[in-house]
């Protein structure tokens, strides 16, 4: 497999012109395009081109709304809640996450509701947004289903996953973004393809007994990590996302979803305002632990390993298989 | 060993004799010994009358106050900071709950940060307290550290648990309230003390490698559940209960605590409005999902158990072991 070198300014033009081609406008191109190049740009390879042509596919079939409006329907309390308008989620995060912050730093802690929105991104991008903010952020978000509750076998959660990021002034932020099953859904499609063993504990077969054959698990439920406890983060997940918000479950986009592609739902965003709860010295604060952690050998904080790509791509640009790089030229 | 059976009155009461005798005023001894009284009731044996010899003493040391008067410090926006004074937990829970249920429900999300208070409970019923008026909810708290990091071995993290509840109108909620270590303390402390190994993935020794031998990894340190995502939990919980509401890492409070019995720290509370985000038919969403997940054979919800233990302990009354019984008579 040939791979081809693209600097950031590459990525960011093919993303748009697929995106353009596809029947987006700017105010939905732009930050679809830009959620891919803070993915490549930080080595974020599952989330950046290679997920071009799903969203293009989505806006050409008119399953996403390529010219959407999200808008803020209410701001009450320390909640907003917005209609995406069948749109991206990053594009409601244009107008969302600044209108959350400002809430967050007013209230001390604050909520965004995003109702009709398709997510097919990872959840570290809107959280670090609010970290550039100076805030603690949290970010959920459900899907069609794939995952087994503990004792059940039957899919009923998407991998539902959930991120956290606290700020850290001057560097990047402390961020993790993780799926409530064991393995990410591409993961066991890869192994699948490749005819590879997924991990163990990835999943079950259709007779509920755990296996590490791709196949079977896809035709079986992917299995939470840690057991009956990941399995209740995932219901977590799907409440959060789903009825709190007035927005499906997992088993509702199932039901609701024509099972290609990026499904419609919703997203909570949670952000804190450090110095609102803990006083000035929060931040310091918690740079002394991370100090402490970082200590010892072998530890390293979440989000670290994209904080260590993201200086180089600037310099060295970014691979993608050349197969890709025709897929997306063709769709220009 | 010899069971002792008690009415729930009678634990109510011996409870109260033994704070009481410990120095402690009604004030505090009261919701101190509800909160025993409330886990006895739901056979959730390890936070019951188990615990009330660490209470008392650590009000005869005057390590904890037993005459704490926890206030509000200030309730901005959507945040109440309450002074624990000391105290234990439930006693600032009995005005700060109520103050923090109304508030979500006039700003749609709220918090309650309690510092310098003693958390010696489990999670759930405070969680719980807040279901009953129609909130969901989350709580956070740390501890002394016992569990390692990804990739390290040194103990740097309590056993840091959360809890999640959801209201369920005219039923029990749905609860879970869990460690993000693979065992409670107690689990491998009772490994220990009883020549039983503790369960696979528990903890490591002292030499970093996985061990199922308790006293190995009481010297070494605990497993956080699911690997490195359970350790990522573990690490927004020590923010959360910490430096995010001004309050002690889990290793700051190693550093501040005697080691004996529960140690001074912090706690997040979180309150959310479902009708405030999700609109008037939240409450009866999160019951079709419910209803769809109990369809499946083999599957519950977490919470399930303590709900069905507690219709039976009104008549039936609990056993507790004869020494237990006798320890707590002499304390009285």
């Amino acid at each position: 497999m040939t791979d081809i070198r693209l600097t950031l300014d590459e990525v960011m033009d093919l993303a748009l012109s697929v995106l353009r081609a596809a029947g987006a406008d700017e105010e939905n191109a732009r930050p679809i395009a830009r959620c891919m190049w803070r993915a490549e740009r930080d080595g974020a390879k599952s989330h950046g081109l290679f997920r071009c042509a799903g969203y293009a596919g989505a806006i050409r079939s008119r399953k996403a709304n390529g010219r959407a409006r999200p808008a803020v329907a209410a701001t009450e309390g320390s909640v907003i809640r917005m209609e995406g308008d069948r749109g991206f989620c990053p594009v409601a995060h244009e107008s969302g996450l600044p209108a959350l912050g400002a809430l967050a730093k007013e209230q001390g802690v604050a909520a965004l509701a995003i109702r009709r929105c398709l997510h097919f991104a990872a959840l570290w991008p809107e959280v670090e947004t609010l970290t550039e903010m100076g805030l603690a952020a949290m970010a959920f978000t459900s899907s069609p289903p794939y995952v087994h509750m503990a004792g059940g076998r039957r899919k009923v959660f998407g991998t539902n996953p959930m991120a956290f990021g606290w700020p850290r002034p001057g560097q990047a932020p402390m961020i993790f973004d993780q799926a409530s099953s064991l393995t990410a859904r591409g993961e066991v499609m890869i192994a699948a393809r490749d005819g590879h063993l997924a991990p163990e504990g990835a999943g079950i077969g259709p007779d509920g007994r755990p296996t590490r054959d791709p196949e079977a698990i896809l035709a079986g439920a992917q299995s939470p990590f840690g057991g009956y406890k990941g399995a209740a983060l995932a219901l977590m997940v799907d409440l959060l996302a789903g009825p709190l918000i007035g927005e499906l479950t997992s088993l509702e986009i199932e039901a609701e979803d024509d099972g290609a592609g990026p499904a419609l739902g919703g997203q909570l965003i949670l952000a804190f305002a450090p110095e609102r709860l803990g006083g000035p010295d929060a931040a310091a604060h918690g740079e002394r632990l991370f100090r402490a952690l970082l200590e010892e050998e072998g530890v390293r904080l979440p989000g670290m390993r994209r904080a260590a790509t993201r200086p180089l791509t600037p310099e060295e640009g970014v691979t993608i298989p050349a197969s890709l790089h025709r897929e997306l030229v063709a769709l220009c």
